[in-house]
């Protein structure tokens, strides 16, 4: 090794090249890798790699390895894509590019991080780490495509912004973090300006999903989408035979998306909560009886990702104690904006998403712990749950019933969060102008993603059936379900609210259902209200046109415009 | 009037005082007023304002008025306060400060508006128009305090900004429009930069109230207080002998308060719009039939301004066709933003405010025209809600029973919003670092807004009585009262679930109730479903920290922290 002509630290071909090949005395990259293949042909290329202290020992061993395997490694030097940000979710979509066949530029704040990445995973494809933004930049082939995964906010327009002066024109910057939409429109215009892409995608599955296949949601431009399109294809969960990855809209469109799937999320896991609920508290079961339940569900309408765990949560047993797990953690549900951003979104666009503001508003009452602990010491009356229901708890007949009509009611309110979510994707898209494709959103939710189930097969049909409705619930098999699912749903919200069980996504979605197929709501008596205190006028249901009432004076009735 | 010896359009004693005196050989604004007392001697004041065109003629009014009165005009010839921005809000609140001894500036960008105010209510006080900024600021005595009262946004911050140019050190801008409290605090900001003083300022009661004495919530310094805190008091409502206007607390924390109680008033009207919804298509009464239940109800506890508009709104009778007039009103709700903003804002302070998202949504829903049509046209399956009460609607002693459950349930409902609002103002005035008598902000909220009730002194009492607690709720009268309510309240709820008729806020307020009372919540699993998909980690009842457990592994459980 001693006879490499130069200090070895100099290999790294992305940042010191023209240096490299002058005194190499070599002219090409393909000359240089060879001419390193040549000092190093004995030694394995990760040893070699590691051998190189510090920056560019992964480069050398990439360039040996290429150089090794076919003469025109040279254009596999560059990475086709590059990640930014190597915390979990990071890595794992690194790990999962490389494992695809993809070249994967890695840069992270923090060399510590590459440097894991790299010895722990370095062998499981192509990387090429990067100890500076402009190295990383320059070992990508053009068009440039940098991933982001970094913390929202702050962070991440640090990290545009730095990307962004070293990229030139027709690059692609993709933020995959869990950005706030609005946000993603303020940056891809800033981006848009100065020549390059940018493309705020959402990805759900998590960590394991990053790294087995996610569900990811691309905004941006369509030309991004020809260089991005494939890639995403190459690493996404496959449903059906088809990538969970599709080209949502234009800027801030996946964002969106995305955070609209995390609402239905919240709402998802917070039905399933009632559910559990009424059968610890109301019937009395035991966590393994009521698993046992979810593991039934799970093989019919209900059958989900989160039905599969809330089973597989509810059986396990905690070491410490030897007591279920589930008695043993804090009842205090965190959670991290998006199910919030969804309800604010949804009230700014007028848009009814019920069932996920109570999803929302369960959690955060669940953890004002000072509150709650008040209320055991003041002891707020109510029914006992376990009392009122054990008449039908120690029925084995009527238990079973009760059990089924749970099911119902957590299907009925499911189809109607989920109806909730769509429509505000497609006010959404109404606001800010996408166009959104709510059939293929469903199919890419069908893998990869946390809130996956067979059902998203039902409302991808929906959707993809092509005839246009306003909402899921008039689509005739969803229709049919919660017709057919209601009175079990009437029981459950009735007999909870007798049984001091709280239901808060279950009775505010009957609430919702109902108040749909309402032919007269009694808005009407609101805008009497509004018209006598503040004089905001109102329509008459036979005559269009703005009137006010002069309620003061002699009651006579002016039309307004 | 020819013989007055300069043009009649400078005698504007505000805007050209030294030119006046010199030409009138006068040396001070006593004798100038004297002097054109002289020249118009015979003409009677109110005409001689109107005879002079434009600009100083109301003031020529006043100072010849002043001058016939006392000698001693010259110090009245300032006005104490000013409005900017007439429309119906503005106006009333100028004729209101004038019936009050106040001396009003006032001051409109489009001056006709003015020239109405003085043309029709001119006499009803002391008012000194203006139709400049300039002018308006230099009408004022020191320290200079004008209200502004025009559309939230950017036409108040233009305004904000006009008036900063022209006043001193030391001046009170206060803006008494709907503006959002962030708006406030940035606002308040900015102009305190600039030696000034910003008081943001809600104002209920709609225009009556701002005639007549409306409640109000200031927010700002201290030290601005002082000089605005007496002219509020000369016009605010009165209730119980006191004043319903006091110092809420610095910055936007008057804004804060105002958007809470509109938020209240939300979750009020939808209550007793789902009461009236029961005994409509519920139990099939007639409007004059439910006008007289509610004007029984305004007896007892539930006496509010509200329900007596309730009663007066289904008692009237469309002149056009005879029928009910809630029956000829679109069953559309509108609403202008201080509801979303009061749940955005819980959102944002993870604070449930259920009742009033419910109230929020279900407005949405109202409004949400081609989607309810949709539904009419598929014709979405359920029970017939007059059908299935008919037998307690047949059933006179049933029937009276039932009514009694519904004043039950909105009288909880009632109380659990109300608590749910002043938890917000707690969590607000944490997040904002103000200091909230919440016992103060019930007292001023018990006359001239909207939703003034007898219920308030309630309130009042509660927080009042020094002892410190989370929620109204714990007070040992609402703990009662929601103890006696709640048979009542869920049979109310379990039957509306039953009979398909939508109590969103209702069974959401009980839902709130149940889950506050819970000494378990199902969130438990939420955190395990967390942590199983996302490594959120969770905690547990037995050991602080945060925990993870290997789901994928061998399911041990790690301590994170």
């Amino acid at each position: 090794m001693n006879s490499f002509p130069f200090p070895i630290e100099r290999v790294s071909i992305q940042s010191a090249r023209c240096e490299v090949f002058s005194e190499l005395g070599v002219s090409s990259q393909v000359e240089a890798i060879e001419s390193i293949r040549y000092y190093f042909k004995e030694m394995p290329c990760r040893t070699l790699g590691d051998s190189v202290s510090g920056r560019g020992g992964a480069t050398v061993c990439h360039a040996a390895r290429s150089a090794g395997t076919e003469r025109d490694a040279m254009t596999e030097e560059q990475a086709n894509i590059g990640v930014v940000g190597l915390a979990a979710m990071g890595a794992s979509l690194a790990r999962n590019l490389a494992h695809h066949g993809n070249t994967v530029a890695v840069f992270n704040r923090h060399y510590s991080r590459t440097e894991t990445l790299m010895n722990e995973h370095g062998s499981e494809g192509k990387f090429i780490p990067s100890k500076t933004v402009e190295e990383f930049v320059h070992s990508l082939a053009k068009p440039r495509t940098a991933i982001i995964m970094v913390q929202a906010g702050a962070p991440t327009d640090a990290v545009i912004n730095e990307l962004a002066d070293v990229m030139e024109k027709g690059d692609i910057i993709v933020d995959a973090g869990n950005a706030y939409f609005k946000d993603t429109i303020r940056r891809e215009k800033a981006i848009r300006a100065r020549g390059l892409h940018f493309v705020g995608c959402g990805v759900s599955g998590g960590e394991e999903g990053a790294l087995l296949g996610p569900s990811m949601m691309p905004g941006g431009t369509e030309e991004s989408w020809k260089t991005l399109g494939p890639i995403l294809k190459s690493i996404a969960a496959v449903a059906e035979g088809e990538p969970c990855v599709t080209h949502i809209g234009t800027d801030g469109a996946g964002h969106f998306v995305k955070m609209v799937h995390n609402g239905i999320e919240y709402a998802d896991m917070q039905v399933i909560a009632e559910s559990y609920d009424l059968m610890r508290r109301g019937l009395g079961m035991a966590p393994q009886e009521i698993s046992d339940v979810f593991g039934e569900w799970n093989k019919g309408d209900l059958n989900s990702y989160l039905i599969e765990i809330t089973s597989q949560v509810l059986s396990h047993v905690d070491e410490k104690t030897g007591k279920p797990f589930i008695d043993i953690v804090t009842d205090q549900a965190g959670m991290k904006g998006t199910g919030t951003w969804t309800v604010q979104t949804a009230l700014s666009l007028a848009t009814p998403v019920t069932g996920i503001g109570e999803a929302v508003f369960a959690r955060g009452l669940s953890s004002e712990s000072e509150l709650r602990k008040e209320a055991q010491e003041k002891v707020l009356q109510g029914p006992d749950p376990t009392e009122f229901l054990s008449k039908i708890a120690n029925d084995a007949q009527a238990k079973k019933a009760f059990i089924e009509d749970i099911r119902q009611a957590l299907y009925a309110s499911k189809i109607v969060a989920y109806a909730q979510g769509f429509t505000e994707i497609e006010a959404g898209a109404k606001e800010y102008d996408w166009t959104i494709d709510l059939g293929a959103v469903a199919r890419i939710w069908r893998g990869g993603c946390i809130i996956r189930a067979k059902f998203l097969n039902r409302i991808s049909d929906a959707y993809g059936s092509g005839e246009s409705f306003g909402s899921l619930l008039f689509d005739p098999f969803f229709k049919k379900a919660v017709e057919n699912a209601q009175e079990s749903w009437r029981r459950v919200v009735s007999t909870a609210a007798q049984a001091g069980v709280p239901v808060p996504v279950f009775s505010s979605s009957l609430a919702y259902y109902d108040g749909l197929r309402s032919k007269r709501l009694p808005a009407a008596l609101i805008q009497g209200q509004r018209d006598l205190f503040g004089a905001h006028t109102y329509g008459r249901v036979d005559e269009p046109g703005a009137f006010h009432t002069l309620w003061a004076g002699n009651q006579k009735e002016i039309k307004q415009s």
